[in-house]
């Protein structure tokens, strides 16, 4: 049975996305949903989003689906906040890049008879608040869902279903599983990104216009994934510390590998090294998440006008 | 006045983009070119990029503008064999990603009365060899000129010219600072990139299709840049050791900080620095080097079919 009642706590990209995939998906549900700020929830009403409410207790009320798409740190106070307004039978689910936190976090708050059913969609731009959204962010992606042990699995399936109406496909992992895939995938590039951008930025002997219109042979990329909320990411790295530490140790070790193979002058290792990373580019344009067309920085934005 | 014949040495993505975009830009010059494998030249031939030789001895035969194309390693080499057939007065150039060895490896060859303008394009995709390349490479990139102190300016004016008619901007750069600038905007970014692929590749506890299906989060633009050609890379770590090392030891000096305010659970210190490298992704695309269009992996392959 389709939900009839979807609330969305937090209106960034993710929420506002959903919005658009369920309107697109013609599912007929009303929507309902929080936003802290008043801009943000001036912005959502008047791009026809959701209706806005003005505390997350208000919009939860009634709803068989509420959805945490805040920042993970912002997870248990929302939950506390909500849990006593929550519908018996509903289930509560979210978007957090991290799931051991959120799960320790939310669970405790967790009334009788509501359903606890962690999600993450690998989905996402470079862009935050609710104008970024758009139908087709989910399109293709996985959603990751992590249900505890004892689910029901009829809400699990309704929840699934939802998922795949707004064009992800899903897949269920083990919560500890999901954060140490996810730092492989997704926080380690991100944090190695972060602070290759900040190295440039810091250089004195090279001058940031040097950087900026130099990026072409390789920096554009790092900084299209630097330029993600820096909210959130904090968020992520503060909740899930050990499997990124852990992942940056490997990292680290890989790379000092690699510098000493070229203060020694060993091309055949790093011949061997750098053939060897291409097949996994295959694996990925194969799995249909990326396109083999060649990336030279899209239309360039003089040229686009 | 313009080339009347040019010589291109190695029949890659960038040769044969030169190729097409000199078309385009309907150049009146001979194209002549060598590349070592008789299946390039079959390749080059079919598609029309050049009269094609099997050395690069014939090609260069009066020339008045010849350009080295393969990877930085070969050039010596080739520098020595074409030596005694370039033309009077012919000017040479090449598109190294390093100034300081390309310079240092042919100097020594350079016979009376040919004028040496080292160079570098910022273009590239993921792919190579000759059937990679097409005509808009270039167009709103920058090629970097490392001209010697003594360089004749009517040779350094007719070179820029040419890259402009194939829709390069054109900057000067004194060959040590552009294998710094380019350390910084490319080939640490890449070495980094490489490094993270490899940590995924190898790691037991993630499998390969987990990182493959759940690489849209981040690491799918790492794979697209260590899916670069292997022996072109190699060389050019082989030959820009001291820079290299340098900008990678500052990295890895901000990566330790990054991972001491994890590990100590330092929000503020995290926040700070992610909003600090947002200002340079929206200095890249006011630059015109990147669009500010939202890229979620641009269109899945399968949709595209």
């Amino acid at each position: 049975m389709a939900y009839r009642h979807v609330a969305l706590i937090g209106m960034g990209l993710i929420a506002s996305s959903i919005s658009h995939a369920m309107r697109r998906a013609r599912l007929d549900a009303r929507i309902t949903a929080h936003a802290r700020s008043e801009a943000s929830r001036r912005t959502a009403t008047a791009l026809g989003l959701a209706e806005m409410f003005p505390t997350a207790a208000e919009a939860v009320a009634g709803a068989d689906l509420v959805i945490l798409c805040t920042p993970i740190g912002a997870m248990e106070r929302v939950a506390a906040e909500i849990a006593p307004h929550l519908a018996p039978g509903a289930t509560l689910t979210d978007v957090g890049s991290v799931k051991r936190a959120v799960i320790d976090a939310v669970t405790p708050h967790l009334p009788e008879g509501v359903r606890f059913i962690p999600g993450h969609p690998l989905a996402g731009t470079e862009h935050s608040g609710p104008a970024s959204g758009f139908a087709a962010l989910f399109d293709n992606r996985w959603c990751l869902l992590t249900p505890p042990p004892d689910a029901e699995p009829a809400a699990l399936a309704e929840l699934t279903a939802f998922w795949q109406a707004l064009g992800a496909r899903v897949d269920l992992m083990e919560p500890d599983h999901h954060d140490l895939v996810l730092a492989v995938t997704s926080h380690v590039p991100h944090l190695i990104a972060y602070t290759m951008v900040g190295v440039a930025d810091d250089l004195r002997r090279v001058t940031s216009s040097e950087v900026i219109n130099y990026s072409a042979a390789g920096f554009r990329d790092f900084t299209r994934i630097a330029a993600s909320d820096p909210t959130m990411w904090r968020d992520v790295f503060m909740s899930n510390k050990d499997a990124t530490l852990d992942i940056l140790g490997r990292f680290t070790e890989e790379l000092f590998a690699l510098q000493r193979a070229i203060r020694l002058g060993d091309g055949p290792h790093l011949h061997d090294y750098f053939t060897r990373t291409r097949a996994i580019r295959r694996g990925i344009i194969e799995a249909g998440q990326d396109t083999p067309s060649p990336d030279f920085g899209r239309t360039p934005a003089r040229l686009a006008d």
